[in-house]
């Protein structure tokens, strides 16, 4: 095996470690709440170049409808193949003539029954073209803000930050601000938390330092997400905080459906249409 | 007044008409099912180039929430100013030089509450930039299809058609079912209709032609719709139907956010959001 894919390997079983925790951790808030939901997990297979028969890789969606987590999407792909030349062009490390890719990740949205409980996004990867690195992040769509939970999510992410790069809570904060943004609308997606890129492992001392700080990305997203779920979904909702909460899960849809850029690139070049659009909130209203 | 200038207020004044004739026969139906919705019509004005103060047109934006009607968008718009000159190549007729236009149409989405009632969508518009031309059309959007209804739909279009061109409804048809279709679901978003575009008027004589034939491709909506509505209004559903509608309804705000070049445009260069995504669907799901 060679560095590169045993180190791929090394991501994609932690990704996989990740996922099961996470969703041992949302059954068990289920469980608490009176409910016996559980995570079902649907296997599909990627399609390189139209053709069934080559091994494009693929991914596990894990899928749960519960009584406090409304709907919750755990993904976890691994990949690999040749991007389209046009598209190979705009990818770190890749262009028309070296187009080959792989990448592992696992990515998480859940929109929540209550209200009063935020909605989540978090997602990391590692990417590997001519170059390898990781990528991802994490943020908070509150329908109702509480500023006691947007200032423990992103002192979580922070304390993750700032164990392993002076400069990276500001950088990957101001990036985070920047990128879930909706410029139609001129408001935020949520509150906000954090995204990187390119965080480039050239040798094995870049890659050991950047992968424990997306271990780290993930251990503080397990953390500090359940807790704030927690803390939130027994409290009693009125209409009009359902109301409100729908009203801004249209904002989530435009957002992911106009601006988010894997979104665009997996629904353009034929990816999996349940996976990438689990996003996609349960109920949405447009009044 | 030149004449270019006299054509585009006759446009103008037959789409305000018509808008006017639309909103009364859909507030009758409303009477017919025993509420007494009504549209309420709100201004708005376009801004060119930051400057509030300069006059770029606008428009009137109507809305009704009734019992029939879920919800129904009609505006009217007339605008005029510059393309911003990377955009004006994309235009027929306007280029970074030559960027001024001006616009005049009306648009309308219908979101019906019974989901055996189709919803649709239709939109007539002359642009002026170096060139002048009509353009427009519309198509029919069952959560639950009737081929009485599409069959219907369609014979009112190719009737206003065939008055004006012999290879009209089979172009402009086969237009529709090129346009409205949602690539990422390998679906087509209803059940078609008619596209038009560039019907340019070089003279007195194609001017006259062309807004002959998108009056009567006007008075065809307002024939058949109508009719449409009243066959299925009283009929009952199951929340099965109701679950369809709202799984559908998910499918045409995809097509809107991610495909549809006018939404798009808007978005993102700065329109008058309420009008822009008034066509959003009052209510959707993604399961």
């Amino acid at each position: 095996m060679t560095d590169i894919n045993e180190r791929s390997a090394r991501a994609r079983a932690w990704f996989e470690s990740l996922r099961d925790r996470i969703c041992a951790e949302f059954e068990a808030i289920e469980r608490e709440a009176g409910s016996d939901a559980a995570f079902a997990f649907t296997r599909w297979n990627r399609v390189q170049d139209g053709d069934a028969e080559a091994d494009g890789g693929g991914g596990v969606q894990g899928l749960m409808k519960g009584k406090v987590f409304e709907k919750v999407g755990v993904n976890v792909s691994t990949v690999h193949g040749s991007f389209d030349p046009a598209f190979a062009a705009s990818i770190n490390g890749a262009d028309a003539e070296n187009p080959g890719f792989s990448a592992t990740g696992i990515s998480l949205v859940a929109h929540m029954a209550n209200p009063h409980v935020p909605a989540v996004h978090m997602n990391t990867r590692f990417l590997v073209t001519s170059k390898a690195w990781f990528g991802g992040g994490g943020d908070l769509n509150p329908p109702l803000p509480y500023a006691e939970d947007t200032a423990d999510f992103h002192a979580a992410y922070q304390a993750a930050c700032d164990r392993h790069g002076a400069d990276y809570y500001e950088r990957f904060k101001k990036w985070a601000d920047e990128y879930f943004y909706i410029p139609h609308r001129k408001v935020h997606r949520g509150v906000g938390g954090i995204f990187y890129d390119h965080l480039e492992c050239p040798d094995s001392a870049a890659f050991e330092a950047n992968f424990a700080f997306t271990r780290d990305v993930g251990e503080a997203f397990l953390n500090v997400y359940p807790r704030l779920v927690r803390r939130r979904m027994d409290m009693a909702w009125t209409p009009e905080d359902k109301l409100q909460q729908l009203e801004w899960r249209g904002r989530y849809a435009e957002f992911n459906l106009v601006y988010d850029r894997g979104t665009l690139f997996g629904l353009k070049t034929g990816g999996n249409i349940d996976a990438i659009l689990m996003s996609l909130p349960p109920e949405a209203v447009w009044t």
